[in-house]
């Protein structure tokens, strides 16, 4: 295929921390991200019980995704997870792609 | 990368069922899930002429995904093709996604 | 898994063009396609002080999704580059998807 690896960054984020973390995203690396709205609902309570717990999250939520390399995708994932998730709700998952890059073809 | 391998599971459906869906991937195991809402548009007709059959759809559409260990993806797509497919117009992929997870960090 | 290796092509795209790429898809090859709105930021410059350049955007963008074989996959990304990257905002990447074929089931 032409093109080259990348990571696809997919962060799922309470609406008031959307902006800070678009912000971190570039300034981590990234040259551009896409921004949807969406609703979700998640649970991450853990224990013997495996009861609700304070970040479970149900509502409205920012979905962010940039496309980045992977060095870029390691860092923002260590960062969301350094800065956000002990008081956020925040969700990130990475996947590889493949991307067309503009300069192979003109 | 810190992360641990799961399936991002992607579920497409007419939106009617859609609520059905989000009980049927809670119940199968998901912790969470997400929902979108688009447009879609799709032909499964196959035969000598490839003519359109019944299960055609073009329409809006929900967009329900979670990302969950492979046994779980698993058992999701194997109860919509079971309960759905014949009747209504549902799509569903997975792909592999690296998650952050958060008890790697706090 | 009960499924068959597929590549999912993602295209972001200034939304005057979308038409033109949902017609594009279709034509070389796609069965289907979903669409999303959404909102996007991306920077194309380069050169030594990797300035920004005409091919910069920010703005609301259509998502394109389709899931399709490989060689249909290339035939979209080149069909992009040659006819839109020159003038238009439009980014593309692709990720390995496994779908649930109905044909397994039913």
């Amino acid at each position: 295929m032409a093109g080259t690896m990348f990571k696809l960054v997919v962060i799922l984020a309470e609406p008031e921390i959307a902006d800070r973390i678009v912000d971190d995203v570039k300034r981590l690396g990234a040259r551009g991200y896409s921004r949807y709205e969406g609703y979700s609902e998640w649970r991450r309570g853990r224990g013997p019980d495996d009861a609700p717990g304070p970040h479970d999250f149900a509502g409205p939520h920012a979905r962010i995704e940039t496309v980045v390399r992977s060095e870029v995708a390691q860092a923002i994932l260590d960062h969301l997870a350094v800065t956000y998730f002990e008081h956020y709700a925040v969700f990130a998952y990475l996947a590889d792609a493949t991307i067309a890059r503009r300069d192979r073809y003109v």
